[in-house]
């Protein structure tokens, strides 16, 4: 199946679609974007939640209408039809490391942010969880996401005064969510890297550097 | 590699580690067990933390030493060295599908199960995440953590009154993160699925019904 069959419902804005879009930059291939725009609550159109009954960003569907939610499920399905560059690792040991260190990053980083965002932020009262069903916001969410993002740096940190990159020796899925973790939370939490997590901070300028960042 | 170099750091009283024991057997392999005495804190020993720094258990050991954790990883693994019978997929749709709903299973309702339980135990003061950093109870999650799983046990009933198995056609992960998460909602939150959910309790008879649910 060629790619450009696929499309991508995305939005510019949305830091779950940008690890995907991140990945396929680094693949080299382009995908057909379909923007939804978030701001006007498109996700809960009846014709989106026809595509993702969970209401959110992104979307992959494939050639024959089959709909791709989550973004690490996205990422297997690209990896299949686009093995190189490897991104989710290519012996059975490197293919657990990646899928283990990935989610790591994403329960460990990414999800203490946007637990934190979506509890804080007034527009999102009522909110307090992404997908079908509302559940109001509770505050002193907010106060641990912050410790949960602290600690993330801090292990991470250690992790990459050990090792190049955050699966181990090559660039990977893990540093993708990692980079889109660390924007997130600078961008929309305040909580860029502390000066004194050197070793994070010069991954961070390594990775940030790549053209695919920019996606 | 054979899967008898492999071992698998797990506790028999643990519903993660339930989920990778229900996938071994489904794949008619053994592979060898050490215990990790929950009850002692066995997980926060030196010794334990040099194989799991996040102090919790299923962990896979490689034959090289290598150290697998988490649920999905250590599937991915044994999925790779084991890849008959399939339960993550064969062809590049299924892949992604079974990742997208083993991945909804557990953040929808795994998760769900978790935070409750983690939030209202006396035992587990200050622990209110897993991991290795201390993190105090919050009593409101406990009473989202219940609408969640209600959630969770209708979006599913809804689900399988349209296909046989959470993926679709097929037996696979997803159905056993989905039977581990029945049976820790019912045994320790106090949640069983409502007897209205006819279909979902319908599938749970099934797959409880065969031989690997006893792992």
């Amino acid at each position: 199946m060629s790619v450009d069959q696929l499309k991508l419902y995305h939005s510019p804005g949305s830091p779950n679609a940008r690890r995907v879009r991140i990945f396929i930059a680094e693949k080299n291939v382009t995908i057909p974007l379909v923007t939804v725009d978030l701001g006007n609550k498109e996700q809960r159109s009846d014709s989106y939640r026809a595509i993702n009954p969970r209401q959110v960003v992104p979307t992959l569907v494939l050639a024959d209408g089959t709909a791709i939610g989550e973004v690490p499920a996205i990422f297997r399905y690209i990896e299949e039809v686009v093995p190189e560059p490897a991104l989710l690792g290519t012996t059975a040991s490197e293919k657990a490391q990646v899928t283990m260190w990935e989610r790591r990053v994403e329960l460990e980083g990414f999800a203490a942010v946007m637990e934190g965002v979506r509890n804080v932020a007034a527009g999102l009262k009522g909110r307090a969880l992404s997908g079908p069903h509302d559940y109001e916001q509770i505050p002193a969410l907010v106060e641990r996401s912050r410790q949960r993002v602290a600690n993330f740096y801090a292990d991470f940190n250690a992790r990459l005064t050990k090792v190049p990159f955050i699966a181990g020796e090559g660039f990977s899925a893990a540093d993708i969510t990692a980079l889109a973790t660390v924007d997130f939370a600078t961008k929309a939490f305040n909580s860029p890297i502390p000066a004194e997590h050197t070793a994070l901070k010069a991954w961070y300028d390594k990775v940030a550097a790549r053209p695919s960042a920019s996606a």
